[in-house]
């Protein structure tokens, strides 16, 4: 087992905000990604297609991908309706994303809180008991329009969506509003035993992941090549990149089973689909193992 | 007194691989980080104009920044030549870097390491025994040359450029290969009474300042917008974004003396200098204070 496990959420969050990206090319990142020992992948979303074009031909990636022993693909939905669509095409494991922003709530699912929960409780109804359901709680460390949010009250939301039938709750900064201090605020109410979604947004991921670790947090989502940001989130910046952040657990000597070296070759792959570099660091620098030649 | 001192590198190791920028717009922007409430500036390098042809004009640069009181002016200088050159302009705070590793020192300043040693006693019986040498150990953390480097080894490398005639050594991580265990590694050795200078070229800088925080460092050289790396380091990376960590020891509650909002304005203008967003992302991100509008 790894040390640390990470959710691979590149095809999903890295995808979302760019240009769409045919079926073929998304199937064969998540396989380039397999290859790499990733086994934890949010695959596709299954929202509306006029809303966020990028995640258009969710069945198809997923019809493409066909059996994957050993592999968990996750499928985000933002209601009952995308659950529904998702169950239709075999997934087992669900994210939902509720935000503790009210108003962030609002723009990104046109709910109110409370909808949300309930939301999750109806999907729950919809899929039966076994099938594994993660809430993400986002804005979990600050609103970029209410501002700070009090820990409490984050952890009571993914507290609300265990009890509406979720399995377990990650805390997702997603405007990059977290910093060492907010995490150790939030681990102090939740406890370790939570996963964490982090955003580059103000030059924090990284070290709001470390800062984690240290309080032994052990479940983080990540993309590859950094990739990433809600298209409703301006200037959201990218996810805690995934080969960046396995370099640094590789040194520091905490297990992933993922091979960096594969994951770099995944990550050029997909730099070239995308037609520009990545905003991850190791991806362009690569390895600090790797010398040079001269 | 600022809990954590900050020595803003950005006019001089910002700037050195950028096109020339005329000595009025340098002059301003340090009068900008001055007034942003940075007191500790390397402001400018005697270098060959030749080989890095944006650190021409230091002389212009000091003379038109006139007498500062309060504030401490450091020029960097890579041998006895450029000492004499500083000293000439009344400079009586000066860098020195020398590098851990022989192959980067030869590449960076054409000197074997014992030769760059004698360099720095040269430069002490040059100058006298009042003014500052900080001796910058480059490579501190790896070599993209000969790989890692023995703590041990690095930190007698600063020990020998003390007894040589330098005040202090700060360890610089000239190709981003530092990570916290590195960090740990060599402050395990040094202790934490040291500099520290780090670079984001495989996205570990605000993380390794991080672990050396927790560890009792308190003296670290950033750069404003993140700019920087070596002309002589190919993907050298930025440094540590000044604005960045400022953000992130504000939210900690480290007192730095440094007003973040007036050191944005000095970044915004930067920006507006060179033509392009600054790699730092709290200047384009802004504060995690700054709510949106809507």
């Amino acid at each position: 087992m790894p040390e640390v496990r990470i959710r691979e959420v590149g095809p999903r969050d890295g995808l979302q905000a760019e240009a769409y990206i045919e079926v073929g090319a998304r199937v064969a990142l998540i396989a380039d990604l397999i290859r790499s020992g990733v086994h934890t992948i949010e695959a596709v979303s299954f929202v509306s297609e006029k809303a966020v074009p990028a995640m258009a031909g969710a069945a198809a990636v997923l019809e493409s991908l066909g059996p994957l022993p050993g592999v968990t693909i996750y499928a985000l939905v933002p209601n009952v309706k995308g659950a529904a669509r998702a169950a239709e095409c075999g997934i087992d494991h669900f994210t939902v994303t509720v935000s503790a922003s009210a108003a962030y709530n609002a723009k990104n699912v046109r709910m109110t809180i409370d909808e949300s929960v309930a939301e999750v409780a109806a999907i729950r109804d919809l899929i039966g008991p076994s099938p594994y359901v993660d809430a993400v709680v986002s804005c979990a460390f600050g609103s970029p329009y209410e501002g700070d949010l009090a820990p409490a009250d984050v952890h009571a939301l993914g507290e609300r969506l265990v009890s509406a039938g979720a399995n377990a709750s990650t805390y997702a900064d997603t405007t990059g509003m977290a910093t060492p201090r907010r995490i150790a605020d939030l681990v102090a109410v939740t406890g370790p035993r939570i996963g964490l979604h982090l955003h580059e947004t103000r030059g924090t991921a990284m070290v709001n992941a470390y800062a984690a670790l240290e309080l032994g947090v052990r479940d983080f989502d990540t993309s590859i090549g950094g990739l990433g940001g809600s298209p409703f989130a301006a200037g959201a910046g990218g996810n805690l990149s995934t080969e960046d952040f396995v370099h640094l657990l590789d040194d520091v000597g905490l297990s992933t089973g993922i091979d960096l070296e594969q994951l770099l070759t995944a990550a050029a792959r997909l730099a070239t689909v995308l037609g520009r570099p990545l905003p991850g660091k190791v991806a362009n620098a690569g390895p600090r193992s790797r010398l040079a030649a001269g």
